[in-house]
């Protein structure tokens, strides 16, 4: 191991600090992250991300499975206190090599341990959805307010290079004056016992899923905020899979000026795309929002030139995402994917069940 | 001129005959058209249509314009008795060269001149929308009924092989349970004095024109009656094309089995697609309806093999929609495409707008 003059000279001081005061002598150092939930996303997506990370990195895991948390601290290096269980989460509070706690539980649980980590003095980069209610979003929000911590939610789509893009030649008028935009997001799920299938851990269906996709696209493509929201679901309550959660749900934003769009999420049917029509032309993503692979066109009537993005800020959306945080640490900026961005979801999120559920349309902005 | 043995006996047997026993002692002798309507469609896209047909032959022009109708009547060979003002049309009954009357005029005077074709005697094709009210379609129906005459709509499409083919893999199963339907049809309305924008010609917007393709296509792509529908309009009411007539409408359309079609239509942007989704797969076309060029691709999650549909029964869709309503005279069968298949389409049109306006669900089966 080859140790420079400059480095000797770092640790020798660095002995005399405490960590976090040595973060703040080393700004450049990679931020720890301490996962939280080592399900499919947690332990298969976003552990390896860090190997493509620059400023982020893998420093504790929290996990129900003594012997699975074991395995994947083995893996990667880190020692045994570096290893949580739900019951000793609180204590991560005195572990200065986390800076950062990613949630990736199910869905009810978000909110809980957010405000947790914050407590605990943590940054908080929380999975979509931010929650399973707008309440539960606002307390999450005060929370890391108190604590003077950041608070990020899992939009990837932010950090990826052909949603980055589509959303650029949005505002620069590409398709002209923005009339409508489509998103469809669904895939069959296979499994009856996922836990996106079960009330109390998702706090919906394919709306809390890729329904949110289909929602901050509408958002993001547009640049504005809903004013009403009109819905329809339906699932087959005797599907085994949907005894519990909406299969299919769909609804349309009505946007201040005038566009609107059209939405989708279900369970039942594979689907990954975003379309945005102006007066001028369109921008069409298919695949949209996938891990990788998103493909764009631009045109006038349909899909006559594909657009190669440039790369985006990071290796990979995922990359970008960890790094992102860790930037709005060091600088003080908000997160582009802040709290308050994850509670407009959902409210309206709610306002999309409310609308399904009495079968009118529901006003986003107050008025009658 | 060649004249065959068999035809010098055939008109010399003719000469003792009347036209229309003429008619039945030469059951395929194309059938006499008379074009109501010289606008773009009947002259430009219609009329050449004749020279695709087996079975259909332009007999007559109706035209508020006596200079164009006698341009009209002159290349194609048509002599001066074959030409009608709207004064004098009902002379048509006296006309026995005129089998068939196809109005393609702005689509407030469909039920005027269907009603008056079939008091005349003739067999009717009215083009789509089949009028602007479920009265005016229930009255239309009623007048061919009563006059022992064929009704038959201008729904182009189901003579189109793309959709045929895709009807025809929908009801095979090829995407499995049918989960969702798209349909999205558009185009930049670029003349704000076409008659399209004008309430009292063509009883709505963009919904009465490309709304109906959206419509058609989410019934014959399902194969089911909608139950429900759920809508929202938006139109910029300053923009001067739309004073008084919508642009953008999005409906959701609910069908007894738990699928659902979200369809649309607008005026300030170019789209024409629909999509199938199942639980096993998709079929997707894109053009969906146009004059011709559309395209189609199956897959599991995306456009994953492009099919090319077996020929038509006709030349073009639009030869066979001409022989169709000739067969339908010759065998007493009904059009597929018949006069209660527009009422439906009116009914739930009807609905829509109810539901846009009144910011509710619309049940379409009577109940609650």
């Amino acid at each position: 191991m080859e140790i420079g003059r400059r480095d000797l000279i770092l640790s020798a001081a660095a002995l005399a600090l405490t960590p976090r005061a040595l973060a703040a002598q080393r700004p450049n150092r990679p931020l720890g992250y301490a996962i939280v939930g080592l399900g499919y996303y947690g332990l298969r997506i976003i552990i390896p991300e860090f190997a493509n990370c620059k400023h982020s990195r893998l420093a504790a895991v929290v996990s129900g499975d003594p012997a699975k948390a074991r395995r994947v601290a083995a893996e990667h290096g880190l020692s045994d206190r570096a290893i949580y269980s739900y019951a000793n989460f609180d204590s991560i509070r005195d572990n200065p090599d986390v800076d950062i706690v990613y949630v990736c539980l199910p869905n009810s649980m978000h909110a809980e341990y957010t405000i947790r980590a914050a407590k605990a003095g943590k940054h908080v980069l929380c999975e979509k959805p931010m929650a399973v209610s707008a309440a539960e979003c606002e307390a999450m929000i005060a929370a890391c307010k108190a604590a003077d911590r950041k608070l990020m939610i899992g939009y990837r789509c932010h950090f990826e290079p052909t949603n980055l893009e589509a959303m650029r030649l949005a505002r620069a008028g590409e398709a002209g004056k923005i009339r409508y935009v489509r998103s469809e997001h669904g895939f069959v799920q296979g499994d009856p016992s996922a836990w996106r299938l079960k009330r109390a851990l998702a706090g919906g269906g394919s709306l809390m899923d890729m329904g949110v996709y289909s929602l901050q696209a509408a958002r993001y493509m547009t640049g504005e905020e809903p004013v009403a929201v009109t819905a329809r679901e339906s699932t087959d309550r005797r599907d085994p899979r949907f005894t519990e959660v909406e299969d299919m749900i769909e609804w349309t934003l009505e946007f201040p000026s005038g566009a609107l769009a059209g939405c989708q999420s279900m369970y039942s049917a594979n689907q990954n795309r975003i379309l945005l029509m102006g007066d001028k032309g369109r921008i069409e993503l298919e695949p949209a929002t996938r891990y990788d692979g998103n493909r764009m066109w631009l045109g006038k009537d349909g899909r006559e030139r594909e657009v190669t993005p440039p790369a985006g800020p990071a290796k990979t959306q995922f990359a970008g995402q960890l790094d992102h945080i860790v930037q709005c640490v060091r600088t003080g900026q908000e997160p582009v994917v802040s709290g308050e961005e994850g509670l407009r979801d959902m409210r309206i999120v709610e306002a999309i069940y409310r609308s399904a559920r009495e079968g009118r349309t529901i006003r986003l902005d107050g008025r009658a």
